[in-house]
């Protein structure tokens, strides 16, 4: 895309106005924390308006006492803050080949904040979750008619489920992001922060919490936000969960020129679902050899992790690629080709930065 | 669709040739039994030629003792024939407002044969299914790649899951149809017969046997032949399974010119999934008043009944409209609007036939 085609909010590249779909100008990246202001924006449907006073969190489904609660009961709560990354499952999905159906994005899905609020498993004790619950519906107030034919009719609000055990273990009902209260587009008053999976189960505009006995096969875990599993050479629809392994290259940007035959940092971010980042290469010679580039900062869980490779730019000018490869402390790594199993979504291969050298 | 548009082969309407999609004229129905030549088709893909002497089929999964069979040992084994009704999940589609995607059937995608082959239960039984085992996956032969951006990549083939205990109930290994060697079209050398679902779930050109221990998600039971099922005030994406309860008019025909003043032998068959037919009845004024048609024959499992009615027709010359409903044992009956959580499938509200008296 040129440059002058881009079209910018608040700093933010617009890749749709209706629904709102707002991304990261992945090149300013330079801190752990993503500014609020500059956060990425994934909605599905228009962003509700609600009223924090008349907001109210049912939970309900296979629990012994069902109940709601308001705003200000939930803010009475033990709280804790934890930093997450949180990545459309859809990010880099404007370098596949050929191209796919869903929002373009380029690098900037993706963005790591501090989230405040109350543990889930805080809620589910107090409801008391009967012993043939196997998971969690998380039901957003964000909804609306689509015009999928494969879409259920009339109007559908947004939800996702998480198996219980995840629920229990660090899912948070985040009502500050970055110490302030949460954006309306960020899912005010509250919204779910499913730490390690892909950002559509930390669902936004959170009204309503459904324990349940079976699988949950709502719309946006089959038709939309899955992939394709192979199981006894068959392929399975897969919901999608856990972030793949990754690395991104901040800077330089693409087709930035850069000076012949210097030092130039070449810096970015790396991330996974669980464990964490056990290195970081990049290769400047389209993946033929690596150097290992150098993780800066202590790892966090559930956070992305800075890095920085100082690149000895050659003394010849011409087109140079750069690529990063991220492996993780379970041995996962990006594979250099894409699979089409994961279909629009869970892009992870590797991709090349194409750069200048002048 | 005007008389002159529709083509046929060997009798049958042609719905589409690749895939092979023929259609059972339905006015000309006056069996029980469907004549093995005009019994409808429905493919996915090319129809596969098999060699009944290289034939294998694999049973595998969650068994003790995976095994395969061939053609000539699976004659070897205890059989048993039944009727069955077979329906095709998308039968009555082209009655369906606003149009929806699929094969445009009319009321013949439905038929019932005489199916003779070996009880699954028996090559169950021979694998030994282990305890944790929960579904049955039936894979055939016929496969292809699809142009659905939904559908995984590749070569997919045609698979549909049972669960453990309908397998061991009553689903049969068909070799033979009314008598004769399954034809070709109709899934040589062996398909499965699965009494009261809908028909994509009895596998032609059947080639593997899985026993798995989670719910099967494969395309065809999930983006292709699901319904939305409304759990929670939430839609989920089910599974096509049993057959719904309907009746349909044979004869007279859509736009049958009806001598006035004379008694007319308004004729049809009913079927449902499980039970059995309780009533047909019929209305000649719109759905306002009700009359009870004569059921014919003794009602049998999982097969269609006959049914006739002697309708006085008016002395008056004008258009009039026959409508035909069933209920069966279980109480249910059809419903007189279309569900459309139903998607392209499951259609049995009440369907009026259009004739004109002179």
């Amino acid at each position: 895309m040129e440059e002058s085609d881009i079209k910018l909010r608040d700093g933010r590249i617009i890749r749709g106005e209706a629904p709102l779909n707002l991304e990261t100008p992945f090149e300013k990246l330079d801190s752990f924390i993503t500014p609020t202001e500059s956060f990425y924006v994934r909605t599905h449907f228009p962003i509700p308006s609600i009223d924090r006073d008349a907001w109210w969190l049912r939970i309900e489904g296979e629990v012994e006492k069902p109940f709601a609660i308001n705003y200000e009961e939930l803010l009475d709560l033990e709280w804790k803050t934890i930093p997450a990354t949180l990545e459309c499952a859809g990010n880099n999905r404007s370098f596949l080949e050929p191209k796919v159906k869903g929002v373009q994005w380029g690098l900037g899905a993706v963005g790591t904040a501090e989230w405040t609020g109350v543990p889930l498993s805080i809620l589910l004790d107090r409801a008391g979750v009967k012993a043939n619950a196997s998971e969690i519906i998380l039901e957003g107030a964000d909804g609306g008619v689509l015009e999928d034919p494969k879409s259920p009719p009339g109007e559908l609000r947004f939800a996702r489920s998480i198996p219980v055990e995840k629920a229990r273990r660090d899912v948070l009902l985040a009502y500050k992001m970055n110490g302030i209260d949460l954006p309306a587009e960020h899912g005010f008053p509250v919204r779910a922060i499913v730490p390690g999976w892909y950002a559509m189960a930390s669902v936004k505009w959170l009204q309503r919490i459904i324990v349940a006995d079976q699988p949950f096969t709502g719309y946006y875990q089959t038709i939309d936000y899955a992939y394709w599993e192979r199981r006894e050479a068959i392929a399975e629809l897969t919901p999608l969960t856990k972030m793949q392994v990754k690395a991104q290259i901040s800077k330089p940007s693409q087709d930035e020129i850069i000076p012949a035959n210097s030092l130039v940092c070449v810096q970015g971010v790396a991330w996974t679902s669980d464990g964490k980042i056990a290195k970081v290469e990049l290769s400047t010679d389209g993946a033929s050899t690596w150097s290992e580039a150098k993780l800066l900062g202590e790892p966090k869980p559930n956070a992305w992790q800075l890095w920085e490779f100082n690149w000895q730019t050659p003394a010849a000018a011409g087109k140079q690629t750069l690529i990063a490869r991220a492996t993780d402390s379970f041995g996962r790594t990006q594979p250099s080709q894409r699979d089409r199993d994961h279909g629009n979504y869970m892009i992870n291969h590797l991709l090349p930065i194409a750069v200048e050298v002048r």
